[in-house]
């Protein structure tokens, strides 16, 4: 990397995109497509457990979730609930959020983790879970940890004047699509770009002490401090603090965990409006 | 165009995989594979209304066909159709194709016509049908005419050591996304490539002067007696026999209607098994 581009990759900015209720896609890409227009680099990373689960229901094989003995929660993915989280989160999310930002102007490109290879995971094969107070291993579960993210591909769609937009699958050891975290592959991506930023956008404020006693928010905080935030993150929370870990050791600048709900959330996010954390 | 690049392009085969009963996608993905190591160049369209139409059914918005004055049945698309659509056919039959294609090792690269704009159509805004006898004007279908496709994006794919492989959506001039028809998007995306063969997989042995009889098939044909071939193809076969006439116009050197149900349908396809058009 010479100079130039290592300034063209510290402009870079990475916005992840909450599935959650009450975040607002189309002010997301309004405000998207004015910083395009005012020079800025943007990749996005969008979600989609919600309308997985909608569309889960719709035909008759609803989300289940499982719980590992250390209490985190996660989707339970058999090979018809991968199919069905492919079709919602890459046929209709990423389809829409593309089709959505064309119509602004902005050249989107949307893609998974599949394409070209983009994002390659290792398959957790055998997953240990607590059900009925038992202890249970999973063997048919389509979920995956990244591992890495072709850089190359993206800084070449970014050249091309493309804004890639990027649906959370990745490809395993032997090619299998998997399901993996959508901040985390945020994260992932940011650090393989060496982005300057990345904005996790949310249904909160930010950071709380106390959730949801938004008064308690964290306007800023240390790399150093955030194993103690893992303590008092809730639920999803702590998947965007340990995203926000791995991007911050990966030489990413900052991450700011921001409001997804207002309408301007990356501008807000750029100055700081949220928890800043470098 | 340089003399390599020429020849480069005319090496390029586009492959349109239909997504109809009996086309066994799997033995097309291991041809490709095949192909491919052996130094050929490909590109695959797919279709998926069989798709579609299970999810539409599933969901409870079951698929509606429109007959034109003419005679030319086609999809109704509204725009829960549209969403359906694009979760059927860009969210699993490109993700699971794109998938099989990595566990064989090959580099595939899922897109539809909407991504970094890649295939651009023409709205049909009012579409006239008619329905029990009498003539209407439907003015909310999102279907459209493909009026251009970026061969510099493929190419780019293509150089980079990746196969795209396409799904049959494209934007709007308002950017939005429409539903088009597969055979015809293989058929521009050929003549955008000056792709050498064009061929168009479909569940018979190619074209027949009196379907079904298998006996009947023609082997060769010239591009100027394609006209009255439409006289005697039949249902979908006519919309094949027109995506012929305009590979070949755009400059396609060859196309061939094969048979997608054998072992090897694409090296099939290239021996000449089939109807070929020139």
């Amino acid at each position: 990397m010479n100079k130039s581009e290592i300034k063209n990759r510290k402009s870079t900015i990475v916005v992840k995109l909450g599935g959650t209720e009450g975040v607002d896609f189309s002010a997301i890409c309004r405000d998207a497509a004015g910083l395009l227009a005012g020079g800025h680099k943007l990749v996005l990373v969008h979600g989609g457990s919600a309308e997985a689960n909608a569309l889960g229901e719709a035909v008759g094989c609803p989300p289940r979730f499982v719980t590992s003995p250390s209490g985190y929660t996660s989707r339970y993915t058999d090979r018809r609930t991968l199919e069905i989280f492919a079709m919602a989160v890459n046929g209709k999310v990423n389809t829409l959020l593309v089709e959505q930002l064309q119509t602004l102007g902005v050249n989107a490109f949307g893609l998974s983790g599949l394409d070209g290879g983009l994002m390659r995971a290792k398959r957790k094969a055998a997953i240990r879970i607590v059900e009925n107070g038992k202890k249970k291993i999973l063997r048919d579960d389509y979920t995956g940890k990244i591992e890495s993210v072709d850089a190359s591909l993206l800084q070449a769609l970014l050249e091309a004047g493309c804004t890639p937009v990027i649906a959370p699958l990745a490809l395993s050891e032997k090619g299998e699509a998997l399901n993996v975290d959508a901040d985390r592959a945020a994260a992932e991506v940011a650090a393989a770009l060496q982005a300057g930023t990345l904005i996790l956008l949310t249904a909160v404020p930010g950071l709380m002490r106390a959730f949801p006693d938004e008064s308690t928010l964290i306007p800023e905080i240390s790399a150093a401090d955030l194993e103690a935030a893992l303590g008092y993150a809730q639920g999803r929370m702590k998947k965007k603090v340990l995203g926000a870990q791995e991007a911050l050791a990966g030489g990413v600048g900052r991450v700011v965990i921001a409001d997804g709900r207002v309408e301007q959330p990356i501008t807000g996010a750029l100055a700081g409006r949220g928890t800043v954390i470098r």
